[in-house]
């Protein structure tokens, strides 16, 4: 259990961290190819233990991250490429609620109307590893149901643009909290680098949560996260990708939700013409057909969707250079 | 080859239907129970057979549908199930283009702007039913690659209410132009009845689209349909449904995109409450962390999106009694 | 007291109409100069007569409207300009509603959301013609106020293009339920002619709102109607266009409202290098400092929003070959 | 010429300001009660001059900003009242350009598609203060036309919150890029306190811009400003306001532009339940039939609308302890 470049095993401190972005020392440095083992704690901040705490009235923020970390030779201008290698709850519970004005079917600030928010409520779910599901409990009935374990992390970023400095409960083009359930483990994320070292951050594991997360919060729980990073020098990537061993997906992050879906549609297609040489318009018809689409998250500050085509359609080419491959077999010589 | 209600083939004439609603007479009447044989005309009322006709210069009208057909026994009030039972491309080929301000990545007539039209562009592609799949041409490469075939039908709708009648390119509640990727065979479409009859009409049959059909255009083609169809009675359906043998899904339709995504999810949430007795934030946070979404359409004049669960975590309840099974079985029985 | 045409007193009949386009049978003839004199029922179809008569019990229909009006010598591809001579409230009151899920500070069917509708109340007015005011009384406390009267038509339109038959609550390109505050006396509303005879229809009077109506309902009265129509042969006019004394304004009717903003402010710029002869990014910049812009509903099936430039702008050009000012003198001529 | 606190005349230093919150010294310290009197660079830092220097050629950065200014007393949980008590045009010219995806009626980053972007032009115009006009020239014809001079601020902000650091481009609950014409001379802006002294910072001038900036450029130009800050103690503003003599306005800051109109909207019904007694829905029907509506802009990264009540209707009610009404007897006594 190797890597070409070692194991950094990072003990994450108190106070915890709330942006992207900002004056915040890097917690440790990593070496492309290192990999790095920490440990996320849940979006409530580990302040939600039992169906009795309710968010709004035992948290005082949310969704903290681990970072930033500085990632040796990431400059402006390249990409970050973020490959989770494991992602493994750390407790055998996780929680959920619903939170006062914060969902897709209630009024919220943005979306401000005259309701009163909806009733808070919490749920805790029994998380089972070996079983490989996580377990609902309705609250006001005794109906339980078993859902598949498929852990992921919601949040992971890096340092913005234009100096600017964001809450870690923004999900905006340097990442953050995109909620997208595809960040699992075998996944490469790619992010454009905005200042030196990248400033890598990640947090808000979830045991899994649906497409479009339309009560706000997924399934929360403290996550073991091991990962490994590359750096793509010279290729600027203007909105998180991801790869995975069958597709590449692009992210479109922004309100309304038409310009999440056009925007993660536009960038498949620059993608697409890259890697295939594709006229535009041929790779705009290819997309059409075999493309796919989904709703990361319908409740943050910024929408996300995701834009997918199946790698084996593009007969070959492989993305950046073929890192996700190379960052998969190094996890299958680990494990 | 025979079913209890027995099997009615019926050759469409001109000339073709472009609405839903309206004075139209009945072309047939449908007996619960029957089985439907027609074929439906592309979307370009057959008028693009090669890449060099170009739909706004050679089509008059676009999105012709088969119908209306008269639901023996359908009420105001009632349900109706249609059932597709086969979808099979009627001609070795199929066609897609671009076409001038329609689309998600085009300036629309909605979506206003300054911009001259993208070019227009038409792609012919081969179907090859034996070996399921269709095969995509670049026109500006010798790029070709070969993508799943996937039969639906984009458009499958009854009479609007209140005495509307709606263009056939308009999908909403009575359904019409949903052209969500799901109306294949072996899937139920349940739709609100808001006339004696019902008035059931469809078309649009795509060999596959991809979700979101973002140039606005599927592999259109002409399509042998086979269905049936049964009247639920007093019960009433607000938005198209959809039953397959695994997921229940609800279609939201409406612009923008996020009142499609609320529309749908907060039409399964209901659907999940009256199914499983669970209380409405129970089942809200059931289908939060279980829940798949995905948009069917996100060019035409409604954008659709649908809201789907497994019908497994739902503990053996069964949507309208059952009718989806029965047909299936019918269907078994059938061939 | 006349017109070169004549004046038309028109007594309506029941059953009301509560559609634009389908088969209603003309209720007049109107030919292009004759005055047209009538009345039109409030928006409850009459049914609300004090604060306990709620909307939602006392209403079987919403939106009536008056007509339709064959106008004489409206051909496909023509305009027809509708001129609003006066709008006098019938009666000395009023009334106002909140009603469930419609509205824009509430959860609706389209903006679906887990809320229970807000509280269903009834406002009744006062109604001055006299002192040129209408005053609101709180319902839950002693508090009045006098606001000007600003009597206006919520709602005229043509039959619908392409076959369509809309309910009279639906704003679109024929017009229909605008709810824009500048369908007042004095003003010339511009609409395509879809069908033969065009088929006027109206309704709908308020005797004020505030822009965006954002309850969902004005102050809503019967009204007096005089207007006289002219029709501008061989010009198309692809959405519906208002012309006063001082200003042009294109009225964009869409969800979302970005998209209605836009079509507003396309068609205005459209219009302008038509007018005067800009090159369209010209046009755009002048519109860009010197436009108005305004919401006139954000609550109905469509929303809309005004574009308007100072006629005084455009140096003379005279919209339409100037029909608006041949219809005021007329007016003028009359009173 | 003086005031109770005294005059503060400030010449900005390079470098210029991009920011809104982050680690910048405070350039000066302001009593409650000074007079500060600067002037602005324009949005293209000076950069565009004549109608051959394109934007995207000659500008490194957009938006520059004079401050931050350190509020004395100002701490979080208060509300900053900043008065403009003149603003001229440093200039006898100003320019405004269309720029590569930027603007309403053009694709964007974020209403992505596949348009290349319209040609980038820059109009120069004239301002005559004594006349109180700017000229347009048209740059494809001889047409010009004089529009009314109306000076205002389009960026005026203080530090977000949650150590939020945001580009002086984006608008949103602190302030910032708000782009709303009613930012002119006598005027009061009420913007909530985010951190100790608040961190005022502005600029962005125009010479006039039209409701909804379609193009996303004003009227551009170096201005002298002319301002007076008040605190108000222990009373939160949760989005920008603005009083003048006549109206009070509540600021909704958000995409897509339906939400920011709900904000605005809610917001002014929030503050006129508390300056009059009206209970909610009460104060909604008001509202709703007395409100005013527009956009300020429907370019940025986030839209503007306002929403505004007639004071006269509140009966006498003074916002925020009738701090407007001393400010403006203030400049009174200035001049």
């Amino acid at each position: 259990m190797t890597s070409a470049g070692g194991v950094v095993d990072f003990e994450p401190d108190e106070p915890m961290l709330y942006t992207f972005g900002g004056g915040a020392e890097p917690v440790a440095m990593l070496r492309p190819g290192q990999v790095l083992r920490t440990v996320t704690e849940d979006c409530f901040s580990g302040a939600v233990l039992t169906v009795d705490d309710l968010p709004s009235k035992v948290c005082e923020q949310f969704n903290p991250v681990v970072g930033p970390f500085y990632v040796q030779g990431a400059e402006v201008g390249d990409t970050l490429a973020v490959h989770l290698l494991a992602l493994d709850p750390a407790k055998d519970w996780g929680t959920s609620a619903t939170f006062p004005h914060f969902g897709a079917l209630t009024a919220t600030r943005a979306t401000a109307m005259l309701h009163p928010p909806l009733e808070e409520r919490v749920w805790r779910y029994d998380i089972d590893r070996h079983a490989g599901v996580v377990r609902f409990h309705a609250r006001r009935s005794a109906y339980t149901v078993e859902l598949p374990l498929d852990a992921m992390l919601g949040t992971v970023g890096v340092a913005p643009a234009a100096g600017e400095v964001r809450s870690s409960i923004v999900p905006d083009a340097h990442g953050g909290n995109l909620d997208v359930p595809e960040l699992r483990a075998g996944s490469t994320l790619y992010l454009g680098v905005n200042v030196p070292g990248a400033l890598l951050a990640f947090g808000d594991g979830h045991a899994r949560q649906g497409q479009g997360e339309v009560c706000g919060v997924g399934v929360e729980c403290a996550m073991r996260v091991t990962l490994t990073v590359e750096v793509i020098k010279g290729v600027r990537t203007p909105w998180p990708r991801i790869e995975t061993d069958r597709q590449l997906m692009s992210i479109g992050v922004a309100r309304p939700l038409e310009d999440a879906f056009r925007m993660s549609q536009r960038d498949l297609i620059d993608w697409v013409v890259e890697l295939t040489g594709l006229d535009v318009l041929d790779a705009y018809q290819l997309v059409s057909q075999a493309g796919r689409a989904a709703p990361g998250n319908v409740c943050d500050p910024n929408y996300t969707m995701h834009a997918a085509i199946d790698t084996v359609l593009l007969r070959g080419a492989a993305a950046y250079g073929g890192v996700h491959r190379r960052l998969r077999q190094l996890a299958g010589a680990m494990w």
